[in-house]
């Protein structure tokens, strides 16, 4: 058995940060995941820079990094401008490999999250997708596919509505966001066995957070109904938009050291060297200048799978 | 589907804190825990006072605390002196209702924790359960039973072992303690389902500590298994003794707020008062002075079950 992870740190992990990180660690951080052996990395965000400056230096980094071949390098694209962007880097040699588009699972979070409606943002999906021809994978997103905080439970039949949608403008995965941390054990397994049984022409990633502590107990039952691929950051940065009020508490991805040392131990292969993983949450802490929210790179990790 | 909790903030919560409680806050704590609904409770511990000085108050919190029918209120004994102490509060109309007897799953744990043999241990329990006689439930301990600090994983076969002997000796329940945390949900599973099928005399307890982010995961692979008793403390306080060198990290308990709220939300009963829980949360900060490990106490509960 093996699966497939993104790790987020560089842009889902920074995105909300107020630490400054310079281009030149970004690079160091994103190529020492390429060595350690991370198939996919999230580097940046085609943002617009006013509004988000921490990624203003989207191309600079893709200039930068070390390349291996069959990683996936993804940068979100939250609109037509920024398609454009991955599209004049991408001429110029230096593209990112994957590009992201976001949609949501309710009305009211497409309202206050991407400041339109559902189809109003499916249109604008349509012609970022046409806009990207063949050049990249497409990674649709979705957030609040396990609970919104204005709407509470979601359909999962809506979420397969989506993803089939998203399949049909040349998506190959979809990231499921469980964006606010209400998804459980029995509704993820609900949702992927469905997504898996009634998309089959997309991937399904789990992108869950860990709002409430069921971040492991997820992603295991993303895992028992079938799902490959699964996102995480170092030190369980990241997270949904601050500014958006959804209540108190940390909303961080689930960490990325927990994660891998979890799967490895139950016998499942990430392909991730671990010595290395476990030197680069060093890293990611002294990037961020704090101690961050991972348990093994407190306590170590679990022993090896007998 | 419903459940069985036994709240531990008030003996294993405060074993290993160095904020001292007053005997009226545990009083107030734990009768606060009594009508939130909790089943089983934690009350106390008699060690020796001189020696664990936070429990030199154990006849006093339980001649103090509010009862209520069908309740355990529970106290760990260690040696022949404690269950002696514990028949003078049952004389006394005060007693505990469930006792505890410790042993350690293997030999170089025993010796760190206890200071004796497996063997010697196992007379000292006999003694003990015969000193009890029929006036208590009886809890039996068993310690690294999903993972060793000094020898590894410990095979499943020697806690089946183990809790056979605790049942010889008079034990109905049996505390089953992943002690350093290397527990995965596959470890557990495979151990719950050959206790609850080859000991059926003895009901096995998870008792899960957090150190490496699987708690959560590991009480739901023991729930998938069969395993209706789950061990928590409030802010998911306790775990090992710090005295012994197991590495670093955090080595709490499951969170109550946290199990419990996920519990509820997979539709599994666990007779508690969820606001009332909430509040006790705050209590048992404030009580120790400092912001606790649960996250549903940042975040609030998950959404009820559908």
């Amino acid at each position: 058995m093996s699966v497939t992870l993104c790790e987020c740190f560089a842009r889902d992990g920074l995105q909300h940060e107020t630490v400054e990180v310079p281009t030149g660690t970004k690079v160091k951080l994103i190529d020492a995941m390429t060595a350690a052996g991370f198939p996919r990395i999230e580097v940046t965000s085609y943002s617009h820079p006013g509004r988000v400056p921490v990624f203003g230096d989207a191309s600079a980094v893709l200039a930068k990094i070390k390349r291996r071949g069959g990683i996936g390098y993804k940068a979100t694209c939250p609109n037509e401008r920024a398609v454009s962007r991955a599209l004049e880097d991408f001429a110029l040699g230096h593209g990112a490999t994957e590009i992201s588009f976001l949609a949501s699972a309710t009305e009211s979070h497409t309202e206050r999250n991407l400041r339109t409606t559902r189809d109003g943002q499916w249109v604008r999906i349509e012609e970022m997708s046409r806009l990207a021809g063949d050049r990249f994978t497409i990674v649709g997103v979705l957030s609040v596919a396990l609970g919104c905080p204005f709407e509470g439970s979601v359909d999962p039949g809506r979420v397969v509505e989506d993803a089939a949608r998203f399949a049909e403008v040349g998506a190959t995965l979809l990231t499921v966001g469980d964006t606010v941390g209400t998804g459980t054990p029995s509704t993820v397994r609900h949702l992927f066995r469905r997504l898996i049984d009634e998309v089959p022409g997309i991937t399904p990633v789990a992108h869950f957070h860990d709002t409430r502590g069921t971040g492991l107990a997820n992603c295991m039952a993303a895992f028992d109904a079938g799902c490959t691929h699964f996102d995480s950051a170092f030190g369980g940065v990241g997270g949904h938009p601050t500014q958006i009020s959804y209540g108190q508490g940390r909303t961080g991805n689930v960490a990325t050291e927990d994660l891998v040392s979890l799967l490895e131990a139950e016998g499942v292969a990430t392909g991730i060297d671990l010595d290395a993983m476990m030197r680069l949450s060093e890293c990611c802490e002294n990037a961020l200048g704090r101690q961050l929210d991972s348990k093994v790179a407190r306590a170590g990790l679990l022993p090896a799978a007998a």
